[in-house]
């Protein structure tokens, strides 16, 4: 099943950056990896924006917060989930 | 590029029937010609309400209104746009 | 998988009450076949508005969209989804 | 009486993890009692933040205030109460 | 139980006056005969608005949704429950 | 005459227990002596949030800020204030 | 005492012109009148809107609300009121 | 001066269309005039949206308001006012 | 020309009292002599809240935010400004 | 292609003088190399607040994400972008 999910990063301000270079490397590593299994389909920037809007493809609801609450950047991101059905119109 | 569209229907209660129909028989045609062409490569229904997300690929800013303003349903809709760009992460 | 919706009903002031009442006596006759094959298994009402909280069982996305679009009153409703996950304390 | 309540938890960035996992020792510890005891029959995870939606079934607002706040979390949560009544379509 | 309820009325501009003074007439009577029960304590005007804010004193959401969706305005209103509790601070 | 007042407390998290303490102590003698002499007929909790909704009765807007601002969680407070007219349907 | 208020006018689009004059005209009538025995102190054009904001000085909020229910624009405008209190730092 | 100003159209759903398009014809030769003399200098379309954003060179709010609400579709537009300032860094 | 204006004071709550009791000398200062020479003609504070409306008569916006954002509590106010033009209805 | 870019800035509180000051200064010479080179035609200051309205014109989503990213003030700013497309009544 297909989910929408856009993602908002707010990284505190007074965090060391080598900390923040760890955990954004931790999280690209992540993100790669459930891209490369097909779970994570599509990960596009916002543009102007620390944020991404991104389409998800798991089993259901479980499946999905397991995936996004152990997203290294999880604590520092503002999160929104769309559910996305079949849309009579579409010919994929 | 790439954009995000949202769009909210909000068809006026006294529509007739036969008018609302029509409408959307020409949206759904319209639709699903620039699917085939490549322009609207994703449409997917946000699940429970009259109302859809979807990617267009397109030249520019003229081209997305141009295929926006056209659609039959366009008077009726609330359409929100956000500009996509790569994602530093993304594999694709 | 479970899903909490909200709906917000918003009757146009001058639809005829007879019609009224026939969109709501279908409502709840659909309602209640949900309710009884266990797919709709809590429907409250919002103390003091023309609204209610539900919780919805169903496959998926797909499954959820089909019972929702299929309200006799889903024309004149704001739908709100959240989909629900396993809380990792519930000991239900 | 039923009350549907939204919690959202904003642990501070600053917090020792070792002062969070006390606190969320205590919150599971005290929230399983009190599901045990038939008060809060229903909590559920929103999938993809770190929020619940919960339903209490207790004596009225002054004992859903003392259980609410007395949560070991209630200081870094924001809480939304949603006062429930019986819906006349409802069958249970 | 105690409930704060803001009531906003927004009767369609082209509801004809008389129609509009029977529906007041009524709504004023039975306001009043709430109040006198004692299930109504407080009715205050929002200085410059169409709008009140009120108190009520009943057993529970049930009847409270009871009376709320018996007002004649009902139909024609826009209204926000807050359910109160004893402050520990209060000496009434 | 009448304000009713909304109150939203927001303690800041590294603020220490004794510090807090001290201020809700000189907060509750401060509001018990003002609910005392008549200017402060009014204070609910609202229901699991850490707010109160308030009726103040006082001489106009120079005295309700004086109280107000004097308040010891005053700077930690989000205060919200809606000035009250008599009802013509009031019977009180 | 003083109150700044926000008037935003909304007059339905199928109003009779004539209609509409009538009522402004009268409108202008009333606010001069009050403007010249002083309870109407400003009144200001909100720079390409059709709203104003205004300042009122009248013995308190019945009066206030008085004179703003009797406003023959009253059923068509949204109306924000805020009571100002004097300034520590105001030399007038 | 220089003001960005935002304008949504809204048109009435059952304006007949030869209105709709008389109007917006003169909406079209009045921007046109004011466009030639300098004082609309830029001049929008949102993408995706009935709406623009436009800049005005104008003397002051009057002249401003004086244009906007003589536009044709003014009572058919929400619009929104922001006075620009020389920015420190502009070069121009 | 005359300008609106809001301005919200967030002082950060671990401000040294002596710091922040100085910047609100300055400011009291500094406000008198605009007051004095005529371009701040009305300070009010807004009641119940640590927030004031003002409207300036200046030049136009370049003098508007050189005052502005002068003032010794700039860094901590959110502001908002709505530019005021002559109503036709006014009689001042 | 043109981009309407909204910024805020929003420096924490407790960052020291001279770090701010450096950051100010690499942000007005690298603005200033945009604006020279044509990417960044339009830079003005939102009156009374630290806020600009900026117009880009640059090859598409990429390119702007890439110079908005790189601006130094980037960690410290809510950015909003609104796609510019070409307006048909526009004479430029």
């Amino acid at each position: 099943m297909l989910y929408l999910v856009r993602m908002d990063v707010r990284l505190p301000a007074d965090m060391p950056p080598a900390q923040a270079a760890e955990i954004k490397s931790r999280e690209k590593a992540y993100s790669q990896s459930l891209q490369r299994d097909g779970r994570w389909p599509h990960l596009w920037r916002v543009a102007g924006e620390y944020a991404n809007y991104s389409v998800f493809d798991v089993e259901g609801h479980d499946e999905l917060h397991e995936l996004l609450s152990s997203l290294p950047l999880f604590p520092y991101m503002d999160i929104d989930v769309t559910p996305l059905a079949r849309h009579p119109s579409a010919i994929a």
